[in-house]
């Protein structure tokens, strides 16, 4: 029996097993940007991993370590006492249980019929949001019937004994409880000095005598009261939670910025107790609506398994992302657990932000706006590594934090050694991969706004490393890019690999056209650009090496080399790991250092070149190359299968085009209970989205234009997505023919190319 | 249905409740003085203390803490699974279960029918001890036997994610494996830059494959095997345990230890590995047989409560002292729980160390070699507190810490307020607590070399103290005492507090006799410490102040008062609480201020000076005065009940003796699953054996000497212990009609007043 349902907005855990519960904490976590929490049970399971996170506030645990998001106090645990027992599903009976998440309102609810082992039969609901209304509120509702008269005890409030698998993030604790009911929280991030307000209120349909109750990182009330058989009880639980980072108080002065909040949080928290959990629900409710109403994507299909694959990426698409604050980024594992620190990657720019500048174009700047704010450290790194521009961080944290990519993981634990983290220091791609995005989101915005203000710097920039990370050959009288890890991380130290020269080349091309743009069009900005980067210079450094720059070519057999070295590889059979539902399972037979010796790929590398830039080979190279490197992939990187079947979705693979694309939803929904422990994978979910409006619905972007060229799976009715471009939202219908409807909802006329043909929508 | 059975040398859990696991982690910790291991299960449970702490490692954990006992990485977790199924007694059905300690040998035993979800039934035995052979040493064994062919996951290794209830003390953490099975740990304290190191090996009766598996903070190996129907599997895991402050490596300069002690747990781990379960057990056991042969007592009742509680005393007794080393004290929880934080109290010398001093007098020097080099600290304490000589910290950790009672406990959750501690501020007694211990040890021991390298500096320092602390009062002409905290906690902020004010008295009259003796038996000594402590300025002080210092006498009633305002205080019917199981239910109706109003104690105050000075008071005001006081006392602190029992039985309240005697058996072993969550009593443990002893055994040290005075409770045939008197070691043997047998085991005569007759011991 699976223990997964897909109902199309819904997605439900069918009974409950304690093996699987970090899969489900992480899937059906809740949040709305600014917040995220873990779907953790009210109940405490061994194994566990109760996180909840208020984005920007990094902290270093320890010198040792980078910065990271920390694990803020828990508020979800509420411990529930039926006559001395404590409710918990591994104890006891269970005659009914099933969760579900509705995705398009943000609500989980448990509905449990649960024996306590002293024979007490409990119909039990449980039901949560972190509403998209207010961004500082979680909301908690339990309700309990018992088939006898009980002594009931719940006990419930904030509790700070919480860590990053191990690792402490907070000292100065303060806690109190003000008129016997409202708990507050206070702490601070040790090295950061963030500090986090929480707050709590619980409330009863029935009177009940209240206790507070405090450990050493914990405060809470605790609640007695009897029930009568077949009464229903009603608790309630408001949650919220400020930072000292919240956007909405940076203005104030750090002196009177916690007193502010406090004042702020205070007056919350009593507005809250009066509002009933429906009503505050009802509110978030209404705002995940107007964001559906916006995003939305109609699949004619009766596979419940693809619909829902939608809207779980439009739900946790929404929930990533920090709308309306540009100083934080979208973190690898967003705020839904430990992985990867709340780092962003290059997988925001690549793989989630297609999805914001074509549905939520304002969103997007935002997230382009933190790359600006990023420069600050990019200029210091690329000083630091001897170039020149901006190198922008492979990991990036708070938004000035510049590279936070550990330099060495700890000690090998076999040989001892210390392992050097080659990606900080060599994996030099994001910096051209930003650009790219700033450059589409132009293209589909014309946001000449971001542009004027933010984008040109970049690029100019960007380019400017580019130039002075190129390396002159002198025997081949030509520039090179030498020792780089490209897109397929099995590969380190590679020199010229393709996908990362023609991104460079790229960078200082465009730079190059941006340069007589502005200089032609708008002299003034161009001036003012001129006297801060000196653009001159730069113009001047790109044009004497870019024309010598080494692009690979295909070779004999039409196969553009991934790098120098990558053809010479030995060849292996991996359809072993390809054809198995292990991620890294090549790892039980090869180390690192063996892979690098092989032909194989962690991810798409030169596929991706393909994919980017559509017109860069004929489509017969094209093709080719994919089947090449299709083949040597092992899609070890969430990253990849996306990627892969929009590719054979154009070269009309079909039945493997489909394959990918189940492949790439499976990622966080499909039945492995396992790959999602640390936490969802934000770029795979950009990725599903990226299937369905670049892949079947033949989405693109290119110096012409807008193209819509879609080619839809078998069986499919059709497709019906949304799109703004240049400021105009559009409905577009795909029928099973690949007929294509266009509606304008909004905005003026714009031209898109609709199968290679000009129409002017109106 | 008991939980508890209780089988003389045996303590038995006899099912399993999840609810109740922190009691048995407690009350079956393993140890040996330096290493304690709360009897945490194999398997995790939510609600787990898993506790594992190497004695004097403190560190405080952040600035607005104290300093306490690090909970150091765990070894003890043992992950089975079978057939994809984790083995928990929460999941699938028990069949059987019993665990039980043997407090004569150190090892507990689990034996488990198990039947997992799937219908696979387990034979489980686990056991494990700590070592008193070598006290680096913790081993563990598991035995499995399926009922049908299985395929076998065990998991273990060093587990650094755990904290004191949240709070985290370590960094720098260090992992490896050699030769893929010698798993190392190394970790340092945060703030005392301690540095831990922990190694483990496993092995197994069965070929398997192994790979070391790695977290944050974590490291292990994990063994996987096919398992035939019936075919027991044994499992051994050898752990090790040292730090930098251990006392064997201090000889060594700083910069080398570490290499030192990885050297040498290098070598030790791999010997280890060579020695079975059965052999490490052996030579542990041993080393209990010899430690019992010393310390047992017999007792003629077929009442196995009351057997087994004077092992479970001895256990305990041994398990909390580090025998050998004097910069350790034993904390109020010993090496059993987080309570307390590891911080010794006056509990050692009053309650404690007296079993030492008549049974293992060399341990008993060690621990008053402690309170020697606690004088710096306490030296500081009183110049920081305006007064002379040497203040003893209230609570002590690390041997030249100084005071380390928290200043104030955390604002007060419901007003704010920041509520101070004042025990560490003004409960002074401790400082004459030491002084009655030590005069007390030489009296048993008569060992001259203690007293005239530390002893008499102890008694001149503590009494200028008392000097200096005297206030005079010029309108009574008298010197007081005021404002301090007596034994009894209820009461803050009193004046003349019996108890403190006579100890002080003794102290300094203890003081003038050892100038006494001094100046005329060893003048060499006296000039020695006459240049370093100016004795005659000392005796100068005591004789100004002595003779007009207030010692409250017995009123018109006879009633001695426990402070200046006691006896005025509001009465309580407090039968309530004191017929009730729950300590410290007082607090459900009163608060601290309250209580301050009421005529109630929380412990033996004014009773425990008649305890201690039997014949400061004729019998008649001492009876009347017991009386008086017993029935305003709550017993609310473990440190009480036993020391009632004694008087109880010495007044012939034979009935409320055994009662109370009973009472303070129950503290950890009895059926309160509670008591013991933050660890065992060890002072209350130390009260077990001063009933027996000095309660029914009638054994009493004073200016004569050592005199026996029996009452056996009715129904006893026999009680038979050990004593250990200047030196001569011998077993008294009293009858059920309390005639008295002595036995001299070893050593030379030694006169011995039985029953008020002076016998020679030959």
């Amino acid at each position: 029996m699976q223990q997964l349902e897909y109902k199309g907005t819904v997605i439900k855990e069918c009974f409950f097993e304690r093996k699987n519960i970090n899969k489900f904490e992480a899937i059906f976590t809740q949040g709305n940007g600014y917040l995220g929490i873990r779907n953790a049970l009210e109940e405490h399971y061994v194994g566990e991993i109760r996180d909840t996170f208020i984005t920007g506030t990094f902290n270093k645990a320890s010198d040792e370590e980078v910065t990271e998001l920390p694990n803020i106090a828990d508020v979800s645990a509420v411990k529930i006492v039926v006559d001395g027992e404590e409710f918990s599903l591994t104890e006891g009976k269970i005659s009914s249980y099933e969760r579900s998440l509705d995705l398009t309102t943000g609500e989980s609810t448990r509905i449990i019929e649960w024996e306590s082992p002293k024979g007490i039969k409990l119909n039990l609901v449980f039901r949560r949001f972190v509403s998209l209304d207010n961004e500082h509120i979680f909301v908690q509702k339990v309700e309990l019937l018992c088939d006898k008269d009980a002594n009931i005890i719940i006990e419930s409030g904030i509790d700070g004994s919480v860590t990053n698998s191990g690792a402490m993030h907070f000292e100065d604790i303060q806690r109190r409880v003000y008129d016997g009911k409202y708990m507050e929280y206070i702490a601070k991030t040790t090295q950061s000095h963030v500090k986090v307000i929480q707050g709590a209120v619980c409330s009863l349909n029935k009177e009940a005598s209240v206790i507070p109750v405090m450990g050493r990182r914990t405060l809470a009330n605790r609640y007695s009261l009897k029930v009568n058989a077949n009464e229903k009880l009603e608790f309630e639980k408001k949650s919220i939670f400020f930072s000292e980072r919240d956007k909405e108080f940076t203005h104030l002065e750090e002196e009177n910025r916690l007193e502010e909040i406090k004042k702020e949080s205070a007056k919350l928290i009593r507005e809250l107790e009066e509002l009933s959990y429906d009503e505050l629900f009802k509110r978030s409710k209404s705002k995940w609506k107007e964001y559906f109403d916006k995003s939305k994507i109609d699949i004619g299909t009766d596979d419940n398994y693809i619909k829902t694959s939608i809207n779980f990426a439009l739900y946790h698409l929404r929930i990533m992302v920090k709308a309306d604050d540009n100083r934080v980024g979208i973190g690898a594992k967003a705020l839904s657990g430990e992985g990867y620190k709340g780092h962003s990657f290059w997988d925001t720019e690549l793989f989630i932000l297609p999805y914001f500048t074509y549905t939520h174009p304002e969103i997007a700047r935002t997230l382009l706006e933190y790359r600006y704010h990023n420069l600050y450290g990019a200029r210091i790194k690329a000083k630091e590594n001897g170039y020149e521009g901006a190198m922008y961080p492979w990991e990036c944290a708070w938004v000035d934090d510049g590279e936070v990519t550990p330099l060495y993981m700890g000690a090998d634990i076999v040989t001892g050694e210390i392992t050097k983290v080659w990606t900080g220091l060599i994996e030099h791609h994001i910096t051209a991969d930003i650009v790219y995005a700033i450059d589409n989101y132009y293209r589909v915005t014309n946001d000449n706004d971001y542009m004027e203000r933010y984008g040109y710097e970049i690029i100019f920039e960007a380019a400017l490393f580019w130039a002075s990370r190129l390396e002159y050959i002198a025997d081949k009288d030509r520039y090179e890019i030498r020792n780089v890890i490209g897109p397929d991380e099995y590969k380190e130290h590679v020199d010229n690999n393709a996908y990362t020269n023609y991104m460079a080349a790229y960078t200082m091309r465009l730079a190059l056209e941006k340069y007589e743009y502005l200089k032609t069009e708008n002299e003034k900005l161009f001036d003012i650009l001129n006297s801060k980067l000196d653009l001159k210079y730069i113009k001047g450094c790109i044009e004497k090496k870019l024309p010598k720059l080494y692009l690979p070519l295909p070779n004999e057999e039409g196969i553009i080399p991934q790098s120098d070295t990558f053809l010479g590889l030995k060849k292996l059979d991996i359809s072993k790991y390809k054809n198995s539902d292990e991620v890294l399972g090549i790892y039980n037979d090869y180390n690192t250092k063996q892979l690098n010796e092989y032909m194989v790929s962690k991810q798409s590398d030169t596929v991706m070149l393909l994919y980017l830039f559509r017109d860069l080979f004929d489509t017969e190279t094209r093709k080719k190359n994919f089947i090449f490197y299709e083949d040597k992939t092992l899609h070890d990187s969430s990253l990849s299968k996306s990627t892969h079947a929009i590719l054979a979705n154009e070269f009309d693979f079909e039945e493997m085009s489909y394959k990918l694309f189940k492949g790439a939803i499976s990622v966080d929904m499909g039945t492995n209970m396992k790959s999602s422990d640390e936490g969802i994978h934000s770029a795979s979910i950009g990725g599903i989205w990226a299937v369905y409006v670049f892949g079947f619905g033949g989405v693109m972007i290119d110096k012409k234009g807008l193209s819509i060229s879609p080619c839809l799976p078998k069986g499919w009715d059709f497709l019906e997505f949304p799109l703004v471009y240049k400021g105009t939202s559009l409905r577009v219908r795909v029928e099973k023919n690949n007929d294509v409807s266009i509606q304008k909802i909004d905005g003026n006329s714009v031209e898109i190319y609709v199968k290679g043909e000009k129409l002017l929508i109106k």
